[in-house]
């Protein structure tokens, strides 16, 4: 499709956002030539605000966008737990339940050998030191279930035997409302394998 | 969700691109911090360009991103007609056929009083100008069918009664692979009555 060279890159640029193909970007790019020139400016801004001024906090791997970090410096959290997480997403994941509000460690991926990922590109070091040096009492493993997951899971247990810090993992099983037949084998192994006694 | 405010500024302004919520949003925010420092500012480039750089052709209503326009200045389209279209979108769409490359005529929209759009609003003045300066022979109205698409057509034609000019509208019936029984029962009306003979 030919169209002028300043739209063409737009779409193009759009594209870049994942799931989004040639119909939709071209829908974007429609609708953002339609703005007026205050909201695309506010736009222009909000994305080069958010690589200049947001960066990670060297504790806790979170996004924080001052030189105060919204969890490690908020004195009304847990002092004595720490939330271990694939990535910044699930941060505000769970944030968002807000029935619980840990401090946080990013690891920043799981281990995985076939993606070449190994824990060194992690930042499990840093997890290890930071128990230790916080006196942390719980670490609880919020890792997406799978092989490179577990895997993670097991590598942290092993390198904390001789830590005096309980490591607890959010449970495995069946979801809320799922049905019974759409479940992998996994899942309900698992569930069978973690069961509670309710009485 | 408690974001960093640079961060919730980019959901913020992803969330008026057509059809994107706030989980859409946060799916592309996320996406776009991934982003090296060098996409990113062609995203702003891209941004900031397509309204600075893009104007419309004061002749046909098309965009344009020079001071020649791609369809009026196109030597080798036919002069003596012209495709009436609703607006900019309609021109790529029929473009993309590659089958028919007439010159346009960009209306800006379709007569509707409900919505308080009138044929003033629309460049039906300067079509109605064109056609008459230009020695244009035929007119292809190439509108949405409708009541909007309909009334524009009819109050063309009517204002084109004492004009030599062939008026043609595109074909409404049945769209090649449809189901027959999900079409509404105006398309089927109409399909029996623009029948075309065989044999």
């Amino acid at each position: 499709m030919k169209y002028p060279r300043s739209f063409q890159n737009l779409i193009d640029c759009l594209k870049l956002l994942p799931g989004v193909g040639t119909k939709t970007a071209e829908r974007y790019a429609f609708a953002m030539i339609e703005m007026d020139n205050e909201k695309l400016n506010d736009f222009c801004d909000a994305i080069s605000n958010v690589k200049s001024k947001i960066t990670t906090c060297p504790i806790c791997g979170c996004m924080q966008d001052s030189n105060k970090c919204m969890y490690c410096d908020d004195e009304k959290r847990n002092k004595d737990t720490l939330c271990v997480v694939e990535n910044q997403k699930n941060v505000f994941l769970f944030e968002n339940l807000g029935v619980f509000q840990p401090k946080y460690h990013v690891l920043g991926g799981l281990i995985s050998p076939m993606d070449g990922i190994n824990p060194e590109d992690l930042s499990i070091d840093g997890l290890i030191k930071r128990i230790k040096k916080e006196q942390i009492k719980e670490i609880i493993l919020a890792l997406r279930p799978g092989i490179e997951g577990n895997t993670t899971a097991l590598y942290i247990t092993k390198l904390l035997k001789d830590v005096d810090v309980k490591v607890t993992q959010i449970a495995q099983g069946v979801p809320i409302g799922a049905e019974m037949e759409y479940l992998d084998a996994l899942t309900l192994e698992m569930a069978f394998e973690n069961r509670n006694q309710v009485s």
